[in-house]
């Protein structure tokens, strides 16, 4: 997280702006109603991410930074905060969605304030110092990962209404692109780098760069798509207990999971656009770690590994069919794009695990990644709902092998 | 529920209005957002209960008695069926609080929709027959059960959010009673009947009114305090198995009880106010069947049954301290009333079942009750937030041992 | 339970001989792992029947009143308490089959030492005070109780078994009775008595005997055979809500019921010789209250009271098909047999309550019944596993709504 | 698993008969009783384990190689197969305790049975081919597996019972080694390689041996210590979540986890010989994944990855303390034993997953190992219940993060 002295604080008051205001944004065609729900123990309500990276800016920069700090409402402490245990206590998470106070113009009018007050900070004469401005850094990322959720969140939330409401009913949903076959790309493997170096922010856990070691591999040019999934299904592939992993395949059982989370159906599944037809090229999406790897062995292939994927992706302009307001579903591959960035996150086979040398950050923010990391997997190339400057070769997404509810897709490998 | 030819349908069109517009009223100091949400699956949203009395009409009475009958918005019958297999199926109860459209503003509008019809079919000069007026009268007395829940699911909520925010802030919270020394009233016992006959309203529940046999008993001559709950507490009661039935002894052990519900710190209390001073004379409520057994066991007294609940309310006045939109909340006993109408729903040592002779009423309706006798408790009497007209000797509400989200207390008994 | 004075010791040693004697000839076809096991919370290994029920004379009646009282070993206070919170701790029920030490050996030394020294004290000239006595009677009645537990609990560890292992081999299975039809006895109702009084033992539970008013009542005239209730099943009766109970219809769908516990396949029901053909004309028995409940509403009729059957069964001789080691099963109704007692137990109406008057046993065996006093139904009449001089028309047998592993059926009621 | 052609059949009959006799060995101190109960889902009755050690070869040799193949008793087809979907259904793995029958005579009696078949399979005159052979092996190192296991579950089961038994009064406890300080040993790092290559036999898992890169790091020169683990736990290690992982922080509190699994009091621990005193000296075992981290994190140090610690161990010869029957628990660390081999299985920091190109065995067991490769995290080096010949530098073990009751310690890492 080490970017000091890399922005000018002029330049980053005008990010702060942009980014908030991409937050109000995702958020403008929701209801105070919608704002308030919660779906469920992993998702949280719109009003309460609009609250808490809200809260992240004021509890580590605020607070540590201005010359007098009075917190907007002292209360928002506990309330506000996710999960840092050295920040003190906190709301139970699956009992977000029963926070109807502070309501949601509230939280609004709790956003403008920090604005201004860091506003304020970034425009003041003081020189803050470095560590200030690497906070203000952290709290924009950090607000860029709640945009990706906000997105996930409603989904998931409005999948649970008969009524099949969209969240804007003028999103884009036409796809005229054909299907292209499925081509693997060779890599010769041997000493590699990973790891994110030079310039430019990154999350802690994507450091120290480091050298890793690679057999030869292949790797498909494009995600699977959701005509390859249906095959899949269709083969019974829910039904066979060669395909899965033994924790997959009880939890196939347990849940009576018999298609990806928001297949509709034959023929639909719902999105931010309401249920609409599903299209045979786009890329499949909402898997879990199980049904990804039980897809890839009954393709005859595997899961590639965060480092196959990363050594890989770094050869590639990171382009791409990334975040765009107007669409928020994966597109199918056009051209030449090979889909390393954007549309649909792809689980790999890495367990999320620091890598040699690393060290989380000091202080509470120490608490962001590092604690995460066991029995989660890694997921790499973002989203059609992930900002375009998470989008990098060495960025590491990460969830438990149960998760569905993000874009969640795959790309297939295989070893030479 | 049989009341045909007892009402006029101009004055039943008139109850219809009064008895909607309490509902609305109830609502009115709620935000949208509190409005939706459900703090567990056993409570519902304001919104939900809105939705659903107005359903009842609409599904009960206009689909069958309008002439050519549509409905507002078909997907409604699933979405705000409750309970009512005859009719179809239904949304997740512990997912009400995710339907966040229809929106409140969308659900006030089904009101008004519905609350037309009703009125054209009350006006017009053709007759209604007998069953469509006792329907009505059903949807009304149904409506009014829902307003009671509305507070106490609304109470429920609010008290998981830890600013305490109340209901309304200008609720009367001033006490001044003193506490009046407990007087043991006796009864002779004999031949008694329950029931209710004769004139009014009553659900199927509360007849046939049939004959009893009962022992001679004492019953105390007013509810339980909030001071003599405290000297339980104080004594070790919620540490002592000797005073539990051996369920809530479970109970206890497995929830970490150790007051009632509402009960903060030592000395105030969660309210439709917000935290308050506990104040000593006023009835402890929000107990459990356990805790309520248990203290009286403890006062080496027992639960009534309700048959000797019901024999010497039978003799009192309707009267007390009925519902006051501006209190909602148990008052202490002033001057010389028993308290056994208004304040608080007394616990009885009666499971609830079937009269002898008991019918449930034809058709769907017949599911309102009947279908819940077994495992539940029943409580009588009325509470602050019950309407006046619930209000009677033979009226039987009923909630499993554990419920304690209903204000809830108890009166003494004992044999002779 | 006060018989005190009614029995001589030595005529009260000799019972206790004898009772004593038929546990171990119970427990006798079983291998030393078939006594080990537990299947579930609410049954209990063999091994700690047989022990539990020896610590119940040791800790109730020796250490009471042996002169210099030294316990066996004082570990086993704990080990084999039941639920006697008076007593202290004990070993947690769910993990009683995981007390592989004491070996069965240990055990049935505890009993033999137990014996003798139960044998001594009744021997000796020192008059034992009649509250011993009683407890000594008390313990019988309580091991009594536990050989019924032994059968059932063996029946059900085995029903686990895919090897369908049968606890004796030499059962009687065979069958020839012809199907009765079933007549209906009308009963005119008004003031009656129920509970026990007079010489004999009774349980606490089952007194103070009072007086009850009755409505008119016709009651059957034998147990719903398993041909009648093949036909409720065909019929679909599992699959439709409307004769269910709410709770009854949760619990028979999550819990995937589609017939009595014991039933394999269409023809055939495990019992303790293995698999064998269903009977026809053997009365249908290992039923939940739920679904005695709801064959009863599909037959029109419903479950009696407990006032009612004591009432119809204090007319009938005390006799019937009662325990018969070579049987264990329950038996077609033959000639005029009405079935009051002995075969299977019958579900009432009535909830588990208190007698009006009744007060529990003083000191820890206070515990036995009373502190169970909620969220169970009351059986009558005994089975084809009560020990005889437990069948008797006052004796209150009780078990959650969901239970169905005792030899549990029903009788049809109707109101006249 | 390709040893085809490297052993001669008349010595691996040889290795038969040893590898069978030591499993009887191990379940000689145990009563029937003992060798039927099962203390949880994941640990299964030792008469289990004796069966299932059976089954393997019945199905997996004996079915595919006999002549003319009867199974012993075609219904243990099903009774005792563990996990392997390919093989068909099987008894629900909860409920293992429940098979009281077959008895463990008849288990005694299948073993004999099966061993006569193999030895008769073995020394006849026709060759059986290598696949042959190689799954005589895996069925003997499979077997070897389950030792270990019978071993484990045993001490779990005993530890359930308050009267803390010994599985054998006999075994050495005496404890003299001192506590020698620990020393950290440098590796340069750079490119290694892991995994199993040449000759002897090896799992699947462990291969293909594959090049790795390793950053500079030092391994503690011995396992933590009991001493050690104190200070932690005096140190408050239990209550601070700084030094947990989120999950495992989360574990902590929703089991109220203060201690190793067989910690007693304050100076005693459970073992095979009973409860007996902590020796400070000895490793620290029963451990989760979860408190190993946190450990290693509050000694400022972190757990080795599996390719650090195969890398460091591949140098040792692979000596050290390995399983005697007569101690059965970890040893201080004596000389200049780095104990990388027997004591104590050995967290690492490795997600338990596929090394590059790896390919499971064919047929069903290839359910062996690959479907594990999900949420579980690898140990390295063995225990002291591990066979001397699974005692390797690329052995892999493995077990979810929350496991704790196999002999599980832990090895300081850190990077340079």
């Amino acid at each position: 997280m080490n970017i000091a002295g890399e922005i000018e604080p002029c330049l980053l008051l005008q990010r702060v702006q942009e980014v908030r205001a991409d937050t109000l944004a995702l958020a403008a065609p929701l209801s105070d109603e919608d704002c308030g729900a919660q779906s469920m123990a992993d998702a949280s309500p719109v009003k309460w991410h609009l609250a808490h990276t809200t809260w992240f800016f004021e509890t580590f920069v605020l607070a540590a930074h201005e010359h007098r700090f009075e917190p907007f409402d002292a209360r928002y402490r506990h309330l506000f905060n996710s999960y840092y245990d050295a920040v003190g206590s906190r709301h139970p998470r699956p009992q977000r969605g029963l926070l109807t106070r502070p309501s949601l113009a509230d939280v609004r009018a709790y956003r403008e304030h920090v604005d201004a007050r860091l506003g304020a900070l970034l425009s003041a004469r003081s020189h803050l110092p470095p560590p200030a401005l690497d906070l203000i850094e952290l709290g924009l990322q950090h607000e860029q990962q709640h945009q990706e959720l906000i997105v996930t969140d409603v989904l998931h939330l409005l999948s649970h209404n008969t009524l099949a409401p969209a969240y804007r009913t003028d999103l884009a949903v036409g796809d005229s692109a054909e299907l292209r076959p499925l081509r693997w790309r060779e890599f010769e493997g041997g000493g590699a780098q990973i790891g994110h170096a030079g310039a430019g922010f990154a999350f802690d856990n994507e450091t120290p760069r480091h050298r890793v070691w690679l057999a030869p591999y292949e790797l498909a040019d494009r995600l699977v798509t959701n005509a390859e999934f249906e095959a899949f299904v269709a083969a019974g592939g829910y039904r066979e207990p060669r395909w899965w992993l033994a924790e997959g395949w009880d939890w196939v059982q347990r849940e009576g999971i018999t298609h990806p989370l928001y297949w509709r159906d034959e023929h639909r599944e719902f999105t931010l656009a309401g249920a609409v037809p599903r299209a045979a090229a786009r890329p499949v999406c909402h898997l879990s770690y199980y049904e990804a790897d039980a897809y890839a062995r009954w393709a005859g292939a595997r899961l590639p590994t965060e480092a196959e994927w990363e050594h890989a992706a770094a050869q590639q302009s990171c382009e791409g069919q990334l975040r765009d307001f107007d669409v928020l579903r994966p597109r199918a591959a056009p051209g030449s794009d090979e889909q390393f960035f954007g549309d649909a996150w792809e689980w790999t086979s890495s367990s999320y695990a620091a890598y040699p040398g690393f060290a989380p950050a000091a202080g509470a923010v120490g608490e962001y990644n590092g604690k995460f990391m066991v029995n989660q997997y890694v997921l790499r190339g973002g989203s059609c709902a992930t900002p375009a400057d998470h989008i990098r070769a060495s960025y590491r997404n990460f969830f438990p092998a149960g998760a569905r509810w993000q874009f969640s897709g795959l790309r297939l490998a295989r070893s030479r």
